[in-house]
C-alpha cells in the first residue's frame, strides 16, 4: 500500500530550516508521479500547562501567521538533536518562567497529511510553579494569562486560540480530563 | 502591536500551488528582521461526517505525508473560487459518496503561528446519506469505515488519527457534544 520514493530532490531551501522537496513516487498500482511535492520545517511543540492553582498558562501575542493578537499556548521549534520533551522543558521556562515535575506526552501528529511539513509534540505539564522570570528571546511581546479551566474549555470549543496545534493540545488535555 | 510588511518577495513557487515568501518585517518596537518567511499552501477542508446510522465516516488510507495506511477524515483542498463550505459537501461526495443537508462550521484555523501556510476549514455534517458511489479522483486507495462513536472519541484521545486537523475537528465535534 506504501508510495515508493523513486527521486527524491530539494528544491528549495533557506537559512531558517525551511525546504522544499519534490519526489517521484511510484504508487501500487504502477502509476508514476513525477512531482509530489514534500515540505519540511523544525519539528514543534505545544505545552499545556496547569498551575498549582489549577489555571492554564496562555500567551497573548501578536502572531505574524495570524495576523493579529492571539491567544496562544507556550511551545516553539525543537532544536537539532533536542528530544520532544527537553524542547517542552525549556520553551515553557523561557516563554513563562515556569517549571513542572509532572509531564504527560498528550500525542503528536503530523502538520499536513500530503506535504508532511512537521511533526507537532503535545505535552501536558501539572502543577507548574514559577521557577524565573519569563525570557523567550522571541520576536513577539508575550502577555500571561492565567486562564481558568471553565474559561479555557469554553474558548477552546469557541476556536479562540486560532492556531491549529494549540486548540488540538488543549482539546485533548479536556477530553482526557488532565484539565 | 502587529509587525509592519515592508517588503515580500516571492522567492519559490511550484505548479502545485505552493510559494514560499521572504518578507521584511518592522516589528512594534522599530526593530527590522530582513528575511521572515512565510509558506502558502491551498486552504483546506476537513469533515467530520456523521451517518443516519450515528457512525462516523472515516477513511483508512495511505498518506504519503504520514508515510503509512492511516485513519482520515474526508476533506481535502479549497479550489480557487470555491466556498469553504462548498469544498466540504464535494469533498465528503467525491470520497465517500455521501451527502448532508445539515452542515454546522465547527472553526477554522491557521497551520502555523509563524508562517501561516493555510487556512483549515473544519465542519460537522450530520445525518449523512448515501447519494451515489464513492469517486475522489485521489491518488489514494480508500477504504470507507463506518467507525461508532465509542471508538471515534477513544480513538481521538489515542492520538490514532495522525494527521493534526483531523484529531482537532474529531475533537471539537466531541467537546461540543455533535458526537
Amino acid at each position: 500500500m506504501v508510495w515508493i520514493v523513486e527521486e527524491h530532490e530539494q528544491v528549495y531551501c533557506n537559512e531558517r530550516g525551511i525546504t522544499v522537496s519534490r519526489q517521484v513516487v511510484r504508487l501500487p498500482n504502477g502509476d508514476v508521479i513525477p512531482d509530489y511535492f514534500q515540505i519540511a520545517l523544525p519539528d514543534f511543540v505545544t505545552i499545556v500547562a496547569v498551575t498549582d492553582q489549577r489555571d492554564v498558562l496562555v500567551i497573548r501575542q501578536y502572531k505574524h501567521g495570524v495576523g493579529r493578537v492571539a491567544l496562544t499556548l507556550p511551545g516553539g521549534g525543537i532544536e537539532r538533536g533536542e528530544e520532544p520533551l527537553a524542547a517542552a522543558e525549556r520553551e515553557l521556562l523561557e516563554e513563562t518562567g515556569y517549571a513542572s515535575e509532572a509531564w504527560t506526552p498528550l500525542s503528536h501528529f503530523v502538520v499536513s497529511g500530503n506535504q508532511h511539513i512537521a511533526t507537532s509534540h503535545m505535552f501536558f505539564a501539572d502543577n507548574c510553579r514559577q521557577v524565573a522570570e519569563a525570557n523567550s528571546g522571541d520576536l513577539e511581546e508575550m502577555e500571561i494569562v492565567h486562564m481558568g479551566r471553565e474559561e479555557a474549555v469554553e474558548k477552546t470549543c469557541a476556536g479562540a486560540f486560532p492556531i491549529i496545534s494549540h486548540t488540538t493540545a488543549l482539546s485533548l488535555a479536556v477530553l482526557r480530563k488532565l484539565i
